[in-house]
């Protein structure tokens, strides 16, 4: 069967340089090859593509929408303080604060933003999900199917 | 700064229990919260919710675009058999192929599917970026900035 694993996540950019340096005003390192930038995050590589190229790769015709598309990225951190951090980070560095850091149902604290391009980030503390070291997620045993 | 990593990344749908059904149709095992399905995938989790739900959670105002959304997935594998056959375990599943497989520019063997409420996975062999036993990709030093 099917490995449960995500390799890439890959986000058309109208502007590879300009999604480029987003990142990197993050502190994310990254590298470039034909136009593409590769970031490895973790196990997996988040990368910036040209949107057009990246549609017509994958064989979709893009209706021309915005960076959410029924998909959101999460960035977990360690405590409310890095949360309120990463957050302020991101709007130097050019993202739109969509969801200003908020409590959670959950107990945890979180709030999200768009970058350039649209896509959806949120950026949360959720002290049930434990985060290894090197930033690795687990989902704990809920006790349920 | 921020570390480089992603934590979660989750698929707005219509139907949870649809959207589930079609990860398991794959060989996922996820497990339910709250109508909140989260796969653990390698060192991180892909989660199904509902998508309004998502929006409104991240701030977003939702213009009921497609799955697209300037975003892919993508999954590797090890071999070109196996991208075939996880292309026609999708189509089984319920995907609609998007990018029959084909040979690469890079010297790979890819294709693609959208799953119910439309996001988009490649699947793809790819020669150039080795995948550890646990799945997780390394992206080489291309010797580039």
């Amino acid at each position: 069967m099917v490995q449960q694993r995500v390799s890439l996540v890959t986000l058309g950019v109208a502007d590879v340089a300009r999604a480029r340096r987003f990142y990197e005003r993050l502190g994310w390192r990254g590298q470039e090859l034909q136009q593409t930038v590769f970031f490895q995050a973790g196990g997996l590589a988040l990368v910036l593509w040209d949107r057009a190229k990246l549609a017509e790769d994958a064989g979709i015709e893009d209706t021309g929408g915005d960076g959410f598309g029924g998909m959101v990225l999460a960035h977990n951190v360690r405590s409310r303080a890095e949360v309120d951090q990463v957050l302020g980070a991101a709007a130097e560095a050019g993202a739109v604060i969509a969801q200003p850091a908020r409590e959670t149902l959950y107990g945890g604290y979180a709030g999200s933003f768009a970058a350039p391009d649209g896509h959806v980030w949120e950026i949360a503390y959720n002290p049930g999900f434990p985060l290894a070291d090197d930033g690795t997620i687990t989902i704990p045993d809920f006790g349920q199917s």
